[in-house]
């Protein structure tokens, strides 16, 4: 304890910290090291894909997402109505994630003077065509000027009996590690869409080469939510113990798992499902293709972990890749090359992906 | 039907409409025109102030509420723990004006590098304060960068019994019209603030006089969720016939509820509680008091109707105010003036304030 002369803050008081130094999830856990929960029915607050709440026979799902112009989607080559389409999907997918159906969503737009009500007319629809192709019911929402660009936040709301809710923290030594769809496509996507940015800012006249690509284009403009997993699983009578979506790439979800499940994985390299297509086009832009499936994300794949007494029900089922197994955490986290060699898994950005 | 020989579209098709043509109200109308709802459950979807969600027993109620800085609010003058408090508190109100009690919310944050750690440190001290005292689960959420400034999107959820769920559209004619607290203060409260900060604009040097303008200022800054009027009318055995949350000023809502239950309303002006040296002030800033109720918005109390019946049970309680009944939608919608004038009653702006 000391007095000071003056009125100026001391070095190490003044000294702030820039969000950059935490990271999302650093600042996250920062923020929310405090939170206490009230009541008794909110079985699970922050920490997975959505939070559970007790309601009577079912559980409640809720979570929300947020998209920013210029850091999430570039109108440039989004179009609004994908953007609709996507910033409700991806919601859905979280929903999906834990392993509940997805019933009602809101909708909030801050929305610049720049844009028309058309425009927004097109983002409507676009959000409209995945409510009703999902069955999901849009119950609200806010809308406001913006200083500057487009924001949108979707918060959504879904249910599932108790037991049948699947956590990230499930997972035990031994559980299979599995994969849905394919992975990778929506990065090549946007690296294609990226690519034809710049050509036609360095000449305006030049029309875009995006035909042949609808695959990956399609992976990054207009992603799907795996709601059919659910009950793709439930015929076959397998319940995950673990399971995650596919948002931030397959590495940081892996890791998600690991450290809410307190265990270790060998992830196989080889088994990723990667399109052909994806593997050709990744090595035109010098990305390894199972790069651009661990870091690339935006693939709204369902991960997720099963009991090895259930093996024999997933190995043959079209549409789904045992891609590792999950160890004691004392064992580490690692990738398998096919050449044999131990990888330390790592979530690494997307600045990592490139030259390699 | 006809054939174009160039590619250009038409002067009709090309003439976009600018979001400032539609207003808030007519750009949610325009926008949500298409909306289906698909689950039986969903008992209320947009229109209110939150929607209503059957789930078992109970019925939940869901909101969500977005504010954005340079449009909602000015970190010049508003401290951020004030910021995150009201941020909450706004959402919470949302439920109390559905007559439920709240119980979970997510906090979306879309925040620029210009932001420290601390800063959000101290925005969360203020949402888990409002939590705290409202019994709030804070479970869930997004952070993400933004290219300017900051935006908050709060999604809320309640329950309660369905037969308590008060709508807007309830009211019927002969219904009288109450208001909890007082009215106008938060107004003034804007005004004093805005004062200040060019004030201080035009001299850094000067101190902000903000001593004995506590009131108005904490009103506008620090408000309150009226959560405490549910109890208290349960006690009194008074059931709302609509109830709406005084956001956009008495006016506004007063016509949203005249609207949603198609009724007429006459407000007497004179009955509108307002605090004193609120009315002294608004004197000050050349405002009739009356307009900065019916205008100003963010007091966060609740509007709501009452059987005639109910007239003795609710005539001497402290802290409501029957501010007028409703009418037959066919004899409009008035306010009658100390000196027996009839005004059509209209939601004017903030502009339509000054200089009266």
């Amino acid at each position: 304890m000391y007095e000071k002369k003056d009125n100026k803050p001391s070095e190490a008081a003044s000294r702030l910290t820039a969000l950059s130094e935490l990271g999302e999830f650093g600042l996250i856990d920062r923020l929310t090291r405090n939170v206490v929960i009230h009541h008794p029915e909110t079985l699970k607050g922050i920490g997975d894909d959505a939070a559970v709440i007790a309601t009577g026979d079912k559980v409640l799902l809720f979570s929300t997402d947020l998209l920013v112009e210029g850091i999430h989607f570039d109108l440039t080559y989004m179009p609004f109505r994908h953007l609709g389409y996507k910033a409700a999907v991806v919601n859905i997918s979280d929903i999906a994630a834990m392993n509940g159906i997805p019933r009602q969503m809101t909708v909030s737009l801050a929305v610049s003077s720049r844009f028309s009500a058309e425009a927004l007319d097109e983002l409507y629809a676009g959000i409209l065509m995945a409510c009703n192709k999902y069955k999901v019911d849009l119950v609200g929402g806010d809308t406001s000027s913006n200083v500057k660009g487009l924001t949108i936040s979707v918060s959504i709301i879904g249910d599932a009996q108790k037991e049948e809710v699947v956590y990230r923290s499930g997972a035990g030594a031994g559980d299979l590690l599995c994969v849905t769809g394919d992975l990778g496509s929506a990065y090549i996507g946007l690296l294609i869409l990226e690519r034809e940015k710049s050509v036609f800012r360095a000449d305006p006249n030049m029309q875009p080469e995006l035909t042949g690509f609808d695959y990956q284009i399609g992976r990054q403009l207009r992603p799907e939510a795996r709601t059919d997993i659910r009950n793709l699983l439930i015929g076959l009578g397998v319940k995950p113990t673990s399971m995650i979506d596919i948002s931030d790439g397959l590495a940081s979800e892996i890791l998600h798992i690991c450290k809410q499940s307190a265990v270790g994985c060998k992830l196989f390299e080889g088994k990723i499902p990667i399109d052909p297509y994806t593997t050709e086009l990744a090595k035109e832009y010098k990305i390894i293709p199972s790069v651009a499936a661990l870091s690339g994300g935006e693939d709204y794949e369902l991960l997720f972990t099963v009991k090895q007494e259930d093996y024999e029900k997933i190995r043959d089922v079209g549409g789904i890749s045992i891609i590792g197994h999950m160890t004691a955490a004392s064992e580490g986290k690692y990738m398998i090359t096919p050449d044999g060699k131990n990888v330390p898994l790592s979530a690494q950005g997307w600045d990592g992906m490139r030259g390699k």
